[in-house]
């Protein structure tokens, strides 16, 4: 191995929290490497070249362009933690790429959106591109999935994998906060952006969930194909309503393979006390990954922070100094393509509808009917008392039912006389 | 990567299950690797040449004596499943190593006793030495602290290693049944083995926490140091009594560091509901790793069967085949040393103490002051109702207490008139 045993050149762009977190973690074990060799960071770029780091940086080359850094001959390795699908962060990796520089990236975005074509740009090169640090922080899901669970046959996964919609659902639980009171008090303490649309509208656990998908079955990232649906629409009723049938609410994103068909979704969903999402609190990420040979793993972790984030930028580094070469997602980029989406008319799910109703005699009998007339079959019902507003809440959950069926019977419920309110559906997890 | 793209000659070393499963596998995908190449089974060894195998073997070259299959030039990576510390498995993995020939191994019997020596002989000749397979089935955890948790600092390695037991222990409280009738079920349904000794004495688990210890702390594989109890002494009323109070005993396999030195432990432990070892039930397997950066990283999964196992393996071989490099453990062999024994005299417990009492007046006082006046403070405490045969049972769990300041109390108590057997202790699983 003595080759590996040589000091390799780090070009930083973005010095953010990740980038802060890594120069603190090479500064303070620039010998890491398991192989050996050491990795000195030699070039830097950032949006502000006055502000603080948490580590002296005067001996490291300024670059106000991204893209200059990721060609300077200066360093032989370039790391990626601007962030946003397009820009200068997708400038800088193509350029590093093009010189046949190893790349690695904490950026989501970037992957969901472009990834089958960088992972083209950098096997041409044969060189690698690394992003174990996009997706669940400082939990190795994509190495999992890219080279410990070769050639299984992954037929979903499936977890929490945004730590700030987690974070916001938990709390609303756990205090019986209003979901805009949390997210400001998330938002002060810095768990939430400024403008938190990235993470409560769903985009940011699609992007990591699409990164999942194209690794477990080895087709292209297809960010556009994901649907998504965000926590945005979760109020405090739903979380207590749906405790009081034994449940919470996560945001679930799902990949699920059937035959060559593949759906990528992001929803809010219920999961029963004591199943391993309900049992995920706060902004921890967790998955599930189900094999035909390997049957279920479960993995769960930090999702976020400075260490753990800036820890799988370092192990991505460690890969590129041992030398491990892989294809960037499950086959050669070569051979990468979209895959055909699984037709949502066919869809089969368990729900739970709330509704609210006048207090009046024959109003469960007309919804039980009508949900019985359709096929729909109940697994559990709870009507509370009604309120002083004189409305009556009642929320159901269903055995699973293909989801048109349970859709055509919400419309016409929602024509009944006794409605108050527009139906609401959330899906329960597929356990 | 077209260096990759050529075929493997396997050769395979025993064909229990494992190795079947194995060559299942192979011969369902035999272009399994993700960066092309096709690997081939060529040469097998096993105990009786005259029983059917899952796949036609006609093709294969047989051996008699896996050395030779070992030393073979008729294969390019010798794999090996035989099994046990020492003896033929030792004596095979040695040859192939001499020979320059990578070697993936199922064998934790033989990495916890002899890993030093056989990483060091494998990295002097440049060639991996792969063991996934041999800790948790097909749930990755050792490529996760050999690769993903690189220049973590990992403090902690604490799970359920060992199925067989876990199976019992979860059969036992679920089933109302003894020890010795679930034992004998489990043996009957091919679960345990006839002779059940390695399983439920704790050696397997042993053998395996003590690989991950090396792997997470990067010193040599320590199994003559490693404390270990099995699920042997725990009975049927353990169970009911620790559930009474909340808790389900499980059989933990943990090591800790503290600087430099290491506590590698197999014990029965008591884990509260809801917490996720309480929660691992029947043969699943779990792992909580918790580092300094990264905090903690929960992992679950399948610990054994055909299936996952040979996945492992597979994993493996397609490592081989991507020429991924990195020394056996954390650092390289040349640099593995024991790491010293944490002193027993400062461990610090929760535990939890089974009584059984004279139904008389005064004992509970006798007890509480024997306990208060040692310093050890009580958590829980729960007194059932006379038995037929007119004895108490008592159990108690306790705050956080030097077990060395418990011991000498239940030494105390034990000698008290109104006790009618020895007091029995087990730990409560650190959280």
């Amino acid at each position: 191995m003595s080759e590996d045993r040589k000091t390799w050149r780090i070009g930083v762009a973005g010095l953010g929290t990740v980038g802060g977190g890594l120069l603190s973690f090479l500064d303070a074990e620039p010998d890491f490497a398991p192989a050996g060799g050491r990795a000195v960071v030699t070039g830097i770029s950032a949006r502000s070249r006055a502000r603080n780091r948490p580590v002296d940086v005067s001996a490291m080359q300024w670059f106000d362009d991204p893209v200059a850094l990721a060609k300077s001959p200066d360093n032989d390795l370039f790391v990626e933690l601007i962030g946003g699908s397009d820009g200068p962060a997708k400038a800088a990796v193509e350029a590093a790429l093009a010189m046949g520089k190893p790349v690695v990236t904490a950026n989501k975005a970037l992957i969901a959106s472009h990834g089958a074509h960088l992972a083209a740009l950098a096997e041409t090169k044969g060189v690698p591109l690394l992003f174990e640090a996009a997706v669940m922080g400082g939990t190795p899901a994509v190495k999992m999935l890219r080279e410990a669970l070769v050639g299984e046959d992954v037929i979903s996964v499936a977890g929490i994998l945004n730590g700030t919609c987690n974070y916001i659902l938990t709390e609303m639980e756990t205090k019986g906060s209003a979901f805009g009171d949390v997210l400001a008090e998330a938002q002060r303490l810095g768990y939430a952006e400024a403008d938190p649309t990235t993470d409560i509208g769903g985009f940011d656990a699609a992007h990591k969930i699409t990164i999942l998908a194209a690794l477990a079955f080895g087709c292209a990232p297809d960010f556009a194909s994901a649907e998504i649906e965000g926590v945005d629409q979760v109020d405090l009723d739903d979380i207590k309503l749906a405790h009081d049938l034994g449940y919470r609410i996560r945001l679930v994103a799902s990949a699920v393979r059937e035959g060559e068909a593949v759906a990528v979704r992001v929803h809010p969903a219920l999961a029963p006390f004591g199943h391993p999402l309900a049992e995920t609190r706060g902004s921890l990420n967790a998955l599930f990954i189900e094999g035909r040979r390997i049957g279920r793993i479960f993995l769960q972790g930090p999702g976020a922070g400075a260490g753990p984030t800036a820890a799988a930028v370092a192990a991505d580094i460690a890969d590129v100094m041992t030398a491990v070469r892989r294809p960037v997602f499950q086959s050669p980029a070569s051979g990468l393509k979209f895959a055909p989406v699984i037709d949502p008319a066919n869809r089969i799910s368990r729900v739970f509808i709330r509704l609210r109703v006048k207090d009046q005699p024959g109003v469960i009998a007309a919804v039980s009917e009508t949900l019985a007339g359709a096929g729909v079959s109940i697994d559990g019902f709870l009507q509370k008392s009604a309120q002083a507003d004189g409305s009556v809440p009642i929320v159901l959950t269903t055995h699973a039912t293909a989801e048109s069926i349970v859709f055509e019977a919400l419309e016409r419920i929602a024509r009944l006389p006794s409605m108050l309110q527009a139906p609401k559906l959330l899906r329960i997890a597929r356990l």
